[in-house]
């Protein structure tokens, strides 16, 4: 550190812990990524005139984008703030619903980001822990007294809370904001966006990293009712009102638009899921029900790093967790049919069981 | 306001002051944004496999496009940071140099982000008054006891420090950060990124925006000691790991690499500048030295708003300024050739200067 370093910033991690390994003999199970490349009418959307238009500034309201969402979700676009990736909405987000004398609450094992933000901006935080089978209890977040922040599905986890279980919570939380980030929603979960309609405490974050397979061009959103999205805009407006760049408004809303690829992937993704939880299972492992592109899922014959560590010896990648809650655990990204082959196939060859062709 | 809005936030203001026509009809010279296309690397660049590669994240270490800047200078890669456009690395710079004893030094007429990053920061800041004729003094900012921060060549004159007098600005605040924000240098000024190797107080951050042709994809960097921009991107991985999109990554360090487009765009800036300037000059305006893709001028028939309007009246953007130090000023971007005919045209036909082929 500098000796002009803000001294409120020096806990902060100088690195991130994920390993970002691009080379290609590598399979990447650890950030949640799409297996399948951005849809078609991405690249047909990135012409020669947009690239030229690099020089001129972008629209700052990213309108395309915008409607895009709107008529994506059927709601209206001033119920819509977009941001460079969902973690700056969700940054703006603690910005602008931070509130001197109310605590932030979020599960303690969930979204590092939550825990980040509220150090940065100096948010007084209560971590609520989850359950001893690793779900979130809804009633622990009824009537509380401060902003309330759920990842639904959770991560590291992958489980799911319904839709009308959230909607107890926003309902016996009226005097507080709840935010549900719903990076993961489109493999399984019920999206609370209607309920925007209904509730004027409800901020509803997803992104464009995961089922929408843009996780490079960095596009988030939040949907709300639209005062809550003017807070957000005058944050964004301050702190870069320029914040997506061009080609990732017109690549989001190219992304959006392709409805019955965004179906495939996710389907796909689903399918994979469930066939890959199956044969865990059958190799011993408790897997979690997910509702998410992942699964968290751990065995009885090694703790989390420890299979984490095998399996980049055989060049994939997971992510496993020191907090003891879960330090038993991996998370694992759903990848190609091909790439869960490897990692069943890499697992056996760890836990010294026998590959075999016949059926088990 | 939604009732859950952050009252620190209260003042800010709802929307951007800039209009942002986006109409061809329209003359933008409101911006400074370059007005060439971006570099045919940059087109280059963006392949299929690229976009199909928007499904990964992006390496956050940014690593081509560092390396590309890197090379640019002759600097090591260790010392830059990279940011979604300077305004981001602006406030990186903010949060993670803020210091709670010590106050924000800035010039009192000079880029709109310092004071708004000052408030939603929490910063104690003091605004330098300029001199007489507009420009900074230097020896207004020699022993100050807090960050200082410039703009050079300034917004919105376009006058400029030289190298030596920002020297002398870092020699006498050894114990104070020094960051100049050189997001206009390309145009004729001199930039201090020299002084780097030789001062760990100084900060100095430039931009893709003007001189390459890339305000859209959102580029800005910073150029510092290690130390300093470790710094730095503490912060940037603890706000957004991913700032940069994948496609900026790849065109910023086309763009950089491209080395004779760049001169050839600039000079012709600089060419069309000196030539719009003494065409205002000859129309009875005062026109400030600029080292910018800018000039501010006045005359004394009109206010700067009055003008402004009449332009607009003939699609014609340029900026107005309610300070009333500068009330009298428009700030002109200086675009193509024509673009600079159209504008001496307009100007002669709302001042009522009759059109005439013969030579002045």
């Amino acid at each position: 550190m500098s000796r002009f370093f803000n001294e409120r910033y020096e806990g902060l991690k100088p690195y991130m812990p994920e390993e970002e390994i691009q080379s290609k003999k590598v399979i990447k199970l650890n950030t949640n990524e799409s297996p399948y490349p951005a849809s078609p009418f991405v690249y047909r959307s990135i012409d020669p005139f947009e690239v030229d238009s690099l020089r001129m500034y972008a629209d700052k309201d990213a309108n395309k984008l915008v409607k895009a969402i709107a008529d994506n979700f059927g709601i209206n676009e001033n119920q819509i703030a977009v941001g460079n990736g969902s973690n700056e909405i969700l940054a703006f987000s603690f910005m602008a619903f931070q509130n001197r004398e109310k605590k932030f609450f979020f599960p303690a094992i969930s979204y590092e980001a939550y825990s980040i933000y509220s150090h940065i901006f100096k948010i007084n935080k209560t971590e609520i822990p989850l359950a001893e089978d690793l779900s979130i209890r809804p009633e622990d977040y009824f009537n509380l007294d401060g902003v309330i922040v759920i990842a639904n599905p959770n991560t590291p986890t992958g489980m799911a809370l319904t839709a009308s279980e959230i909607e107890q919570i926003v309902r016996t939380n009226r005097d507080n904001l709840v935010i549900v980030d719903e990076a993961y929603i489109d493999f399984g979960g019920e999206s609370c966006i209607p309920l925007v309609e209904k509730f004027d405490n409800l901020l509803v974050i997803q992104t464009f990293s995961k089922s929408r397979n843009l996780a490079g061009a960095r596009v988030g959103f939040a949907v709300a009712n639209p005062e809550l999205i003017a807070d957000l805009n005058r944050v964004k407006i301050a702190f870069n009102p320029y914040n997506i760049n061009r080609l990732s408004i017109i690549a989001g809303a190219a992304a959006m638009k392709d409805k019955d690829y965004f179906k495939k992937c996710t389907n796909e993704v689903k399918k994979t899921r469930e066939r890959f939880s199956k044969e865990m299972s059958d190799l011993g492992f408790t897997v979690l029900d997910s509702k998410a592109n992942f699964v968290f899922a751990r065995n009885t014959a090694m703790q989390g790093n420890e299979y984490a560590k095998a399996l980049r010896e055989k060049n994939i990648l997971v992510k496993s967790y020191d907090d003891p809650q879960i330090k038993d655990y991996v998370r694992i990204t759903i990848g190609t049919s091909e790439q869960m082959d490897a990692m069943i196939k890499a697992t056996k060859n760890i836990l010294g069981i026998e590959e075999t062709n016949m059926p088990s």
